[in-house]
């Protein structure tokens, strides 16, 4: 079976040396990992169920996502944020050269794109998946009433090429799906989009692409287990060493995979770890402004990008790679252009062996530059070790927020963008907000330059 | 003609209010601004021959397209970094939907993802443009003998499917070309990677995808004017609004298009940005580990998944919106669902104004939460207006690298990862770097976790 291994010694201890944290500083946080512990006990997390509490609904999404491969050519979500990055990220990790069935994920508004591949769909031929569990977000309603506008432009029902994934009777969606009789998927109430990739959210749209959704749930349940543990527990490490990373001026937790079946990871990932401690305010309601931004990378490519700014710029980093071990496909490197001695080195090596060793290699120059790193071992990417990985940052998150003594679950601070939208777009109740906006001071045409 | 305007009264002045830079602040930046413009005036910079001096070779380039273009089904992209990132970013922004060639950018050496591209090409069909100036990258190059090993193994002539971008004569790759016949494109001996997309570099991928490449030159040396005024330049107040932030905590430079078609600028941008600023030392030799670090976002998406850090989170971000006037094409949101009030204001309304909507009350919730903001109003997303961006973005990272006092030019840091790659891959005369990795302290298996 497929396993992660957490490697923090570039982190910590005498391999990371002066680039470390040090054992005082582990010493000093004793008492807020142990707090963060009992909180997770304690606590209840809805996303925590997920892994093993499903067990009904797995039938019934195997079930419908059989129907569609069996119907339909492709199928298309329309989600945006937690709707739509989990998707993205386990389609890209796990995708087959055989798959019989388009996937895609409509996850902008934008225009042109949306025009393009809207236009590009048979739509007889068509399933849409539409995710959103308030009904509130307009993005996602626009295009939902962009695909029912298509679909009944072509005369086709809307209930045999919709699928709503929505709250289990609330909001504006759930109330759609009632009247058009569409096909139901509930996101559970306790659990927020950017830790519902294990709920329908991401399971129908992973089924639908033929990925084992059991084994990711069992690499999920698995993690879970080890991410409970009072010792050797990764997730609480991890948590640990990013929050005494954010107090010491580490603000920037750069995710760098080296595999692009992996690039998309780090999407969700900079979705989790900013919105859930991107924060305002504590529990207690003091003002923190805490936080620590994502910075999304990839291996080798991102060598040639941003490394001059990790080991040279200011040491405000802690980086995460994510390896894998055994990769599903490999290519070797001929021995091509014998004359050149310089590049002789690379005939007859693997593909993989030059990435592993590029990796290794930023691993050192990170190392001897002074900046700390994390290395997670994936031994190969196959649907267990994703739901493991994922289930890893869903923990490690939680354990943060802990720590930070933060909301992890909730995201005040969208709601004013949301209110302004309403408010340009001359939505009803919302000509205060409107007022307040026109009421700003007028630009100043000196800083405008053409 | 399309132009671009940069709207800086979100950072600076009375509609930034407390968020934005204060009247003191520039003032007191005075000097170093006139410091950089004195630079920028008597310092030759390569890149900034490129928009006017390459007539001869823009017939070459556009003849050479032409031929590829009847011959060839497939056009790929052999490079990484600088050699790839401007070909990505361009083609992104002026893809067509009826364009006759397949277009690839292989900017890395994930295994799989090489054996799914280079298994599905019909090489007989296929040309191939190796990238890379010193023809020491070995990833480029490892790329390239992988090519010629498919291409010989199937009794293709190299010269007919690969043409060499590099120097004009020094390295490998300019060895290679000649030994082999290979036709070649230069790279200008004093234009570096990152600032080479106006080279041979990105000219040739672009005009093989049918793009203008006379209008992206056209809309760089327009900017070449803008930005080579004393005043109202914005690459100089660009530059100096991010200098002063980066002095006074605003680490981090978030650029956020509104539109998919931008959305690969911004990774061009992070290594323009990242590379040239991320410096050790200052022009004196002092140790001064500045730089920026960029983050990639796109709109309205990242607004599920960012801007709750960005309003809530720590204040260490300058933000610049890429904003797009007219899109080339745009979609209504019919009025579907009118039982549902909630959500009747989207309906008749088009796309591009839902996206806009949201991109305006983004910027006007990060200036309530005191984030300062930047915005660049492209009219249309063309050729020109592409060549204009991408230069401006040239002039504003060279004007702060004056401002900085650093080389912006070098990358003294990418240095010790390629050491350690070749030590690790067994290449002659690195065998005491070798040694030295070897002699790092064990790894403590308490911080191993599984």
């Amino acid at each position: 079976m497929s396993k992660l291994i957490f490697d923090f010694n570039n982190a910590v201890g005498k391999t990371a040396g002066p680039c470390g944290f040090s054992e005082k500083e582990l010493e000093d946080a004793q008492r807020m990992l142990e707090a963060a512990h009992d909180a997770m006990d304690s606590k209840a997390m809805g996303f925590r169920r997920l892994p093993t509490a499903q067990d009904d609904l797995l039938a019934d999404i195997e079930t419908t996502a059989g129907d569609i491969r069996q119907r339909y050519d492709n199928f298309v979500v329309l989600g945006i944020g937690g709707s739509a990055l989990g998707p993205i990220a386990v389609h890209q990790a796990l995708f087959a050269d055989d798959a019989d069935i388009n996937f895609f994920v409509e996850d902008n508004i934008d225009p042109v794109r949306l025009a393009r591949v809207f236009g590009g769909l048979d739509l007889g031929k068509t399933m849409f998946n539409v995710i959103t569990k308030s009904g509130k977000t307009s993005e996602t309603m626009a295009q939902l009433m962009a695909a029912a506008g298509m679909l009944q432009e072509v005369g086709l029902p809307l209930d045999e090429h919709i699928i709503a994934t929505t709250d289990k009777q609330n909001g504006n969606l759930a109330r759609i799906a009632r009247e058009e009789g569409l096909k139901t998927l509930v996101i559970p109430d306790d659990v927020g989009g950017r830790f519902s990739e294990l709920t329908p959210v991401g399971l129908l749209p992973a089924a639908v692409c033929g990925y084992d959704i059991r084994a990711m749930l069992r690499g999920a349940a698995d993690m879970d287990a080890i991410c409970a543990r009072r010792e050797n527990n990764p997730a609480a490490t991890y948590a640990l060493l990013h929050v005494i990373g954010m107090k010491k001026g580490l603000s920037i937790s750069v995710m760098l995979p080296y595999a692009d079946s992996l690039k998309y990871m780090s999407d969700w990932y900079a979705q989790i770890w900013a919105e859930s401690l991107g924060k305002r305010t504590n529990l207690a309601g003091e003002e923190v402004f805490c936080g620590q931004t994502p910075v999304k990378a990839l291996g080798a490519t991102d060598q040639h990008s941003q490394i001059q700014l990790y080991t040279e710029g200011p040491a405000d980093k802690i980086i995460t790679f994510l390896r894998v071990e055994t990769f599903s496909r490999d290519l070797d490197i001929p021995k091509a252009f014998a004359y050149v001695d310089d590049i002789a080195f690379l005939g007859g090596r693997a593909f993989s062996e030059l990435l592993d060793a590029e990796r290794s290699a930023t691993e050192y120059a990170l190392l001897r530059a002074g900046r700390p790193s994390i290395t997670i071992t994936l031994s190969e990417v196959d649907a267990y070790s994703v739901g493991a990985l994922l289930y890893f940052f869903e923990m490690a998150t939680a354990y943060a927020g802990e720590m930070l003594d933060i909301n992890t679950f909730d995201q005040p601070g969208v709601e004013e963008g949301k209110l302004a939208t309403f408010a340009l777009m001359g939505k009803p109740g919302f000509e205060e907000k409107k007022a307040e906006m026109d009421a700003r001071p007028q630009k100043d045409e000196a800083w405008i330059m053409e």
